[in-house]
């Protein structure tokens, strides 16, 4: 018997935070892992260098004129370049890729991971949207297909390791942990004039501005509220949020009989996405700062606050409607971000931009990607509406 | 297909805290268990309650007297009744028994846990001296005659969780939390004149006495350390100890790639019997209280004082010393405590009675039960005579 060959990995988001920390992980375990194909946006002097050192045989960009200039760069050698949302699915689908990471932000990343799971490949998820958005495809098509979906998101993957092992049945609760945000003790009124470089410095992770806005706000929560109901076939009065600013318990299960799996470990993205990759097998990362509890002290809990932060709240209303919501949820909610970003309006109108285009959303049964981007779509035109509304008000 | 009955439950300690847990949980769920035998101490009254609550064929006490009288009480009808030694293994292998909890406190439990291992009967182990003194035999004897060995002292019961659905080669450390006791912030000064009230005056958990002294000397943790080399497989190297006042985190995984696995509950002993007694299947123990972390507040750990608290270090020396050397240290304690407890000597004098008995023993590797059990007796004289000098001096 001859050992397995590496195992073939295309990554979608290669230059950013995700896809920086997988190909470092391909760096210090080489005989387990080769690069397939990667799929950046516009930094592509990074994706450059991460041609140079690992050779992928395709590689896509977002813009046509960057990925002509790469490929004349290049020369006539490998990697084939390939841009736009094609190019993101074809370097979903790349042959050989044995599991894919996806970790694009936002809604763009959802075609290329359902076409990964269409074709049988097993993909480690790490953009929430996909699931947020059409959880229930995606799930329904990785049953039917064969491709096993492992969540990165440290608290997916701290629930999926916590159940590991278990009866689902024995399930009581899955509790995610929330960090609270840098606006944890913020009053109302504080809220009102929070300012992006503040909401940016979050305290534990490093992570892009997307992501930290929607930990700012607490959308970041809901949003996975939404994605254990799909990731977990969890209902969603089965699912709760606690606040843990230390973010060293990832996440939780508590069983019928009282017993509660948490799953800790320092906040470095490394773990979860060593999980995912290597899964079923367990990575040696000992060279990794490990958990010290005597040095952290003490970890600490409390109930969220809705009244602060009613993004949670929205997406859980979000989740109850069902349907085509928590599409409309997150699309209103990625066009918040974006103005509030760009100092076009305060902190709490991000609530109130996805609150309003829930108001004005008749949620509806959905049977097609088609069906929720068609929703998406609405929100976005709607919200970007209300935004200029706000802005100018 | 009809259901299958109930599953048949002997106890050893039934009047103590392990063995009415049991009960309570019997009476809870009467379709899943049935009492086929109890064996009891010196508390003939309770055991005579519990004869007529739940219907055992047999019962045990310790005293011949006790059994001539509680016979004669009873009539001629069941139970039957036993005594002494063999009573209790009489009781530990009846007819019937499907899961044995084995709760005596000391070395007295070792034998009727050994027949019941013997016997092929699983056995739910709270007697912490059977793993202590033979743990090796143990586990041998369990995995030639298909028993089941599973752990009820909180700890290893949450160990044993933890490492459910995991490789066992990708464990890194096993983790025992220690609630440090009541004497956690004394002083060396102040250790030296504790009573024996107040070392029973235990913060989180309702025990017996001889726990009790135990978990303030961290001689319980000490004692739990050897255990779990046993229970786990576990290289001494392998095993941690940290202090954790709350009595939340009952124990903790750590596996290779740094992801630890924590077990989590309220402290009730109601959690781990009623997994021990109901493997694998998982009862649905809602009626307890649920643990709440947001009231808890705040969980705190901090390494453990091994100058203040050195039975714990002489728990991994008699673990590296290795053979007949835990035993000795165990019987040593027995005798330490017992003394203690009547006010014969100071609480200092227990860890010093312990270190001048393993001192004066030469540890060999032993075979049988009669090795360890004379390696026992030896110590308890030993220690008893060092005990005594310290009481005049």
């Amino acid at each position: 018997m001859t050992a397995p060959g590496p195992k073939g990995v295309a990554i979608l988001g290669s230059t950013g935070s995700i896809g920086t920390t997988t190909l470092e992980l391909v760096s210090r375990f080489p005989e387990r892992f080769n690069v397939v194909a990667l799929a950046a946006g516009r930094n592509v002097a990074l994706l450059k260098e991460q041609i140079e050192r690992f050779r992928p045989s395709l590689v896509s960009v977002a813009d046509p004129a960057d990925a002509a200039a790469l490929a004349s760069a290049l020369g006539d050698s490998v990697p084939r370049v390939v841009h736009g949302a094609d190019g993101l699915i074809a370097v979903a689908t790349a042959p050989g890729t044995e599991v894919l990471v996806s970790a694009l932000v936002g809604a763009v990343g959802l075609a290329p991971t359902l076409a990964a799971v269409e074709a049988g490949i097993d993909v480690g998820l790490a953009n929430k949207e996909s699931m947020v958005v059409a959880g229930e495809l995606i799930g329904r098509r990785a049953a039917e297909c064969g491709s096993l979906v492992l969540p990165i998101d440290s608290e997916h993957n701290a629930i999926f390791q916590a159940l590991k092992g278990w009866n689902r049945d024995h399930v009581a609760k899955i509790v995610l942990t929330a960090s609270g945000g840098p606006f944890l003790g913020h009053s109302a009124a504080q809220l009102e004039t929070v300012t992006p470089a503040e909401a940016l410095a979050h305290p534990t992770w490093d992570m892009g501005d997307k992501i930290s806005i929607d930990s700012a706000t607490l959308m970041n929560k809901g949003l996975e509220v939404i994605e254990a109901r799909w990731f977990f076939d969890a209902d969603p009065g089965e699912i709760d949020v606690i606040v843990h600013p230390q973010s060293i318990v990832h996440s939780m299960v508590r069983y019928r009989d009282g017993s509660v799996v948490a799953l800790l470990a320092i906040p470095d993205m490394t773990i979860p996405v060593g999980y995912a990759i290597s899964y079923p097998d367990v990575l040696d990362l000992g060279y990794l700062p490990q958990l010290d509890l005597a040095r952290v002290g003490s970890l600490t809990f409390f109930e969220p606050d809705i009244q602060r932060f009613p993004c949670l709240a929205l997406a859980f209303q979000a989740l109850d409607a069902g349907g085509t919501m928590p599409a409309v949820a997150n699309a209103a909610n990625e066009i918040a971000v974006e103005r509030f970003l760009a100092g076009d309006m305060g902190f709490t109108d991000i609530p109130a931009t996805i609150a309003a285009t829930m108001r004005a959303h008749e949620p509806a049964p959905y049977r097609s990607l088609e069906d929720v981007l068609a929703a998406d779509r609405w929100a976005r035109q709607y919200a970007a509406a209300a935004s200029a509304k706000r802005a100018t008000a």
